[in-house]
């Protein structure tokens, strides 16, 4: 079957996907998750293969050892993907939801409904978790899915999907195709070329991976290269509670997107606050780089250059600058962050009121660290990945930036020509309770 | 100042422009207005120019006539125009709203908060009412604009510009760099490489001025190609009614996309509606094509290719396709249509229901004309463009489509730590009244 066949039976179940109930859709993945329980010991066995394939890769230095940490499977993550299908069943159905109602004129009611946006396109690296996590929650919200991992993955994910399939065979009211797997990379080329039938592509992985994506199609892109996030500290602040943000914001997971990687300080506070934090920081090991004005107070600290404001360093490294006031660490922000996520640490409401329109970015936070930003911690259950677009959906996603809406026009007759003209009939345009 | 430099001001523009208050930003509007309504007849005298060199060009036949049409402002069309700006201010304010309100946990409350997109580019053709029209929706929705209007418009629109500008620059708050228009071929060229500064693309004009931007930026575009709309007339039909609908879709205007270009009949049917719907449309002077069981019934009219299932012919043209049932046409429906706006005629809920879970386009409608998809109709107050798109914004979009949204987190000095690990606090993700 080709990359193209694929898709087009991705489309086919797409459409009959999105009229099915929301009753049947949790019976499926209930269904789902059982298979995986039932078929634990195969998929382990598949990817403990996997995992012996990479090691000696990793031996032969041609993968990084974090992958393997990645690629492993064991009983008691595959439980945790079971159980995050079984509260995706859980989730309220986003697909149906009436957004709004009006009464255009008397028998013409406009609805505006949620429905799924179709066939949606993943391509991750070696982590199977994300067949599971991100293929439930595309199907309880109607959408059929076409994923690409990581070859070293490949066992992992071939069992993970067929079992989902499999599962999804005993409903036949349940279309062929809902979810499709593509393996080598030519096929990724090819689905990068699909806009016609693929509506949405989800990349997750590396900031190579998503720019390449992003730059390789003309299909919508969900996700985010970079995650350069700021933590600013105001000049009116608890200093405790400033340094433990700060340390949170860095190194409480360092390698991941949300994981601070600038501290910016109001110039009236910086002698104050950054010994404090620099003593706090070098004890949990991270090395610290300053602009000219930090290295009087700090001395000792490597430089900051101009390219480290634009660095995601994912480590355990961060740089920090003294700025004049608010105006300036927003400015800054703007300039330098991923419009990913970014703090401001003030008692000041104002300021933080500022902060929030000021600052461009998917996740704004006053006086918490910026590792909340997460769909996990949002509450919403699970997420396909965190977006840093300006249109569809920003920040977090789950469910909800999984459908999109239609518009329904319910007539008894009205024609255009009624409404047009002199002496033509007005519309009465009353929003109606949904 | 290059198309860049112009971007750049854009930007920083739209950073000031998403925190004005929506009291200030009404007042802008009316001022706007009123500067429009003050240089009325300066504005009329530019327009008349730009009309008399297209009027020499047509005699040459480099432009066609329609062209002169589009082009032409009157003063009963500048006051459209300027009471249009008066209903923009007079709309609810997209901006700010709160869309959900989650507690996280005590003392951490997260917030989605709509907020302006950033900076729109708008890629129009003729037509000088798109300035106003498309700015006071971009400019109350909190967003900097960039606008390119064919070079036939090029001095009715420049004053349109400078007149806006100058009533904004009454007001010591709005930012410079609001409104912006750039002239030249090579200008847009520019425009569609800066997916780092321009956020949302509106094109609107030709199938072809869409279609060339949508395959040379990556910068998303909002809008539709083709218009290649359908009505579906069921089985048990009420056949005046049905008649009225298929000439008010194909005839009442028939030159734009939102009129119907193709006719599907149930089988059981076809003998009864065809010869009453050839009569009608007849009169109007529509030219019909069918399918060969079309023609057996309607004897005399031309085929209907394959070719003529996928034409937007925007003109006084109607291809009819007899097909065995509602799955059929809904089949036909997502294969031949653009996802635009589709239309049932039926008596039969059932049938009305399945057709609108199973027609995936923006637009769908039950016993009324496929012309009512539209912005003003729909009680949007006014439009940007009607979207095919899949993601962000579909169907007509009007203020709603011109805002993303914020999530925003407001703590007491929490840190993910906290929440981690045995032991760790556990969130009590409740929604809150917004």
């Amino acid at each position: 079957m080709t990359v193209q066949d694929t898709a087009k039976r991705a489309k086919e179940a797409a459409v009959r996907l999105s009229s099915l109930s929301t009753e049947l859709k949790n019976r499926c993945l209930m269904e789902m998750a059982d298979t995986l329980r039932n078929r634990a010991e195969e998929i382990l066995k598949e990817s403990a293969e996997d995992v012996r394939k990479a090691e000696i890769s990793v031996e032969k230095g041609k993968l990084g050892p974090p992958l393997l940490k990645r690629l492993k499977l064991d009983a008691s993550k595959l439980d945790q993907m079971i159980l995050s299908i079984e509260s995706v069943a859980a989730m309220k159905d986003p697909v149906g939801e009436v957004l709004g109602k009006t009464l255009l004129d008397d028998g013409l009611v406009l609805s505006r409904v949620a429905c799924p946006i179709g066939v949606i396109g993943v391509i991750f690296e070696s982590r199977p978790d994300a067949v599971t996590q991100i293929g439930s929650l595309c199907f309880k919200s109607g959408n059929s899915v076409i994923l690409k991992g990581g070859s070293e993955a490949g066992r992992s994910i071939r069992i993970l999907v067929e079992s989902m399939n499999e599962a999804l065979s005993k409903f036949p009211e349940v279309p062929v195709g809902v979810f499709n797997m593509v393996e080598t990379r030519e096929d990724v080329s090819a689905m990068l070329d699909l806009d016609r039938l693929i509506d949405l592509l989800i990349p997750r992985g590396s900031n190579e991976l998503v720019r390449y994506i992003q730059s390789h199609t003309k299909i919508p892109v969900l996700g985010h290269s970079d995650g350069i996030c700021n933590v600013y500290v105001d000049i009116d602040v608890d200093l405790p509670s400033a340094t433990e943000l700060v340390v949170d914001s860095k190194c409480q997971y360092p390698g991941v997107c949300n994981a601070a990687e600038n501290l910016l300080v109001h110039r009236e506070i910086a002698g104050e606050v950054l010994p404090l934090v620099r003593k706090e920081l070098e004890e949990n090991g991270v090395l610290l780089k300053g602009c000219e004005e930090t290295q009087k107070i700090l001395q000792g600290i490597s430089p900051a250059t101009d390219k480290d404001w634009d660095t995601e360093y994912l480590d355990l490294i961060l740089s920090i600058k003294v700025v004049a006031d608010l105006t300036e660490a927003i400015d800054f922000i703007n300039l330098h962050g991923s419009g990913h996520t970014d703090a401001i640490l003030t008692k000041d409401q104002g300021s933080a009121r500022q902060f929030f329109s000021g600052v461009d970015s998917s996740s704004v936070l006053h006086n918490c660290s910026t590792r909340f930003a997460d769909g996990f911690r949002y509450g919403l259950g699970a997420e396909v990945g965190i977006s840093t677009n300006k249109t569809h959906a920003r920040g977090p996603v789950g469910l909800e930036g999984l459908v999109i809406y239609q518009y329904r026009l319910e007539g008894s007759g009205q024609t255009v020509a009624q409404y047009s003209g002199k002496g033509g009939k007005k519309f009465k345009h009353k929003p109606l309770a949904e």
